[in-house]
């Protein structure tokens, strides 16, 4: 174990993962000491551990506006992404065409790539400078016998909030499934699935303060799916494995709160992006903001300062005591560009500098502050 | 939440799930409240986690007398199975052909048969009437040009200890790789993955003291896998995801305290389970032993209790104060006859008289005792 830099580190990569509430801590312990049977057995201790599971089903239920039913947990975000486009489209393959967006996190893009294999075309459609869906190539893209469409609902790198609505309607008229990876969405915007106008929505627990190892797919009653873990038939067959009841509690804990929380809460991480965002531009010559202005996650900003590399920037941050990343924590450490950001149309070296600052429940104004402080000095000091 | 039964019930379901140890609990709290950064982030948040998430990875690679880059942390045993199965004939589909016994658990067995869809031939191997593997219809199915062999170690409804040394003898032979689905064994048996002469080894936490949601696959450095999980890249590319390092920790110390007392645990179990096993046949006229009476789990007991149906019987033991199964919780419930009973030669309606009796650590002579004098008191009440 390291020493933690001093002074006391200000954690500012919540979009990579947020610690779990304490609610959720206190939910779960029941479920990790007591009422520890498996839910699928059928006496008494199963069957208690099965009503908390169902309990938890309902409160994800209820927050998507969705039945029960159509909620499966699963063991991560991941795994819901690559259920929902693997599962659907192999349920129903006519037309063997998955279309989506260039700036996808890998959980769907490789998993939609991973299709051709299995004879799908898969069109991925660009985005503009701000990383918003091109609706336009979207419309020419998707036909009547698209297989299925997936559209992230916000991005993790650059948080670009994308036109969902649109994109719903596009498929809507064309009669083919809308899935939308919700991982950096959940927790902090509206999660109505009828709303939305989407067919399947997949969720990380522990980006909105649940656990990790947990996640769940939403997915349309309607909407036939393949599982893709075989075995045991849990969540009625479409995913095999002994459910983590306490996981799902959790999971449902956290995303409660959360949904409770949201509208007041994301309007004051909006107000702090906000700052943050006008102290970096102001005082960081040359600074650029990734993403769009202002259709973008209330906790999500993103930087690239040509001429600097991003690594470098980060270091001289983590030295001054700021804990941040470069983009997605998958892809940390990696010599090469961000594909988002190259979707967005960057020069690789431009994609090379980017740093990405995400808030969280625990983000305070003293926090921003210190931060639009230091992130010019941080620059700076890279510069040098 | 219902009320438990008076007195205290007995939890003889350990097969099915064990509670967490406490100090697997003691040991995850610390990365479920201080270290909570993602383990692939750059900074030093991060690198904490990893540190710890690498640790862990350590401790299992030395209990399977394994290199650490050879084990692959999954969300369960399910999980595992899948990756194995699916990802070594994907890697490496020569022949495309996989052998698989006919008491597999569903998540080996059912993975396998979907891979028919992808061209493979999938032969199932059947067992005589103690669950053994029979060794002479194995040699005469894998040839050199088979994909892929796999066997569990032990059965998880007849407790059946497969003869895996000469099965590895028969896929040394013919250059074919090995997989042994061990979530059954694991805890309970030696896992030294040289010694056994498998090239992959499946296991989940939650059966020998560790979390829901937690397992591991091992798999040969020289063995190629695909990812069945597409996304970030993360375990070296073989299973994207968020890792969960608190469970990885908590795989890690159950799977270390479960060897530390192993030999000693194994014994004492073996000899309770003698004693259950001899009184329950003593005890109830025409009750049968299933899978084999000496190469069992130690843990493990299950019987046939011809003319009398096994719901029946659990549930009068349930009113009894003893809270076990027919066989594999992932089927409670089901009205279809086990695969793994029919496999050993039982008839449908035999086979649905099945209660499985499965020890832990915390089960007392006290406690065989007293399930010695209530299971002839259940197959009465349940025969009257």
């Amino acid at each position: 174990m390291s020493a933690p830099p001093d002074p006391q580190p200000l954690y500012l990569d919540h979009a990579a993962t947020s610690p779990p509430r304490r609610e959720v801590l206190e939910a779960v312990w029941p479920y990790l000491t007591r009422v520890t049977a498996n839910p699928s057995s059928a006496h008494a201790a199963g069957r208690e551990a099965r009503e908390a599971l169902e309990q938890a089903r309902e409160v994800v239920a209820g927050v998507l506006g969705a039945r029960p039913g159509e909620v499966v947990f699963t063991g991560g975000g991941t795994e819901a992404d690559n259920l929902a486009v693997t599962g659907i489209a192999r349920a129903a393959p006519r037309g063997r065409h998955v279309v989506v967006s260039a700036v996808e996190h890998p959980a769907v893009l490789e998993t939609a790539l991973a299709l051709r294999a299995e004879g799908f075309r898969v069109d991925v459609v660009g985005v503009d400078g701000d990383g918003v869906l091109d609706l336009e190539a979207l419309r020419r893209t998707v036909t009547g016998g698209t297989t299925l469409v997936s559209v992230m609902y916000a991005n993790n790198e650059v948080g670009t909030v994308q036109p969902l609505a649109e994109v719903a309607e596009v498929c809507r008229d064309r009669g083919v499934p809308l899935h939308t990876d919700a991982v950096q969405a959940a927790g902090s915007l509206p999660l109505d699935v009828d709303a939305l106008g989407v067919d399947a929505l997949s969720a990380s627990a522990h980006k909105f303060g649940g656990l990790r190892g947990a996640g769940f797919l939403h997915v349309r009653g309607a909407l036939a799916l393949e599982p893709v873990l075989h075995g045991g038939g849990q969540e009625r067959g479409r995913r095999s494995g002994t459910v983590d009841v306490a996981s799902a509690v959790g999971t449902a804990v956290a995303l409660h709160l959360a949904e409770a929380a949201r509208e007041e809460e994301s309007r004051r991480l909006a107000g702090l992006r906000d700052r943050l965002v006008a102290g970096v531009l102001a005082a960081v010559p040359g600074a650029r903001l990734t993403g769009h202005p202002v259709r973008r996650l209330p906790h999500h900003a993103s930087f690239c300062f040509p001429g600097v590399g991003g690594e470098t920037v980060l270091a001289e941050l983590e030295a001054l005591g700021v804990t941040c990343s470069s983009g997605s924590a998958c892809a940390a450490g990696s010599e090469d560009a961000s594909h988002v950001l190259l979707a967005c149309g960057l020069d690789a070296d431009t994609a090379r500098t980017a740093v990405r600052l995400t808030l969280g429940r625990t983000t305070t104004e003293e926090d921003v502050e210190r931060v639009v402080d230091l992130v010019p000095r941080a620059v700076g000091l890279a510069r040098a």
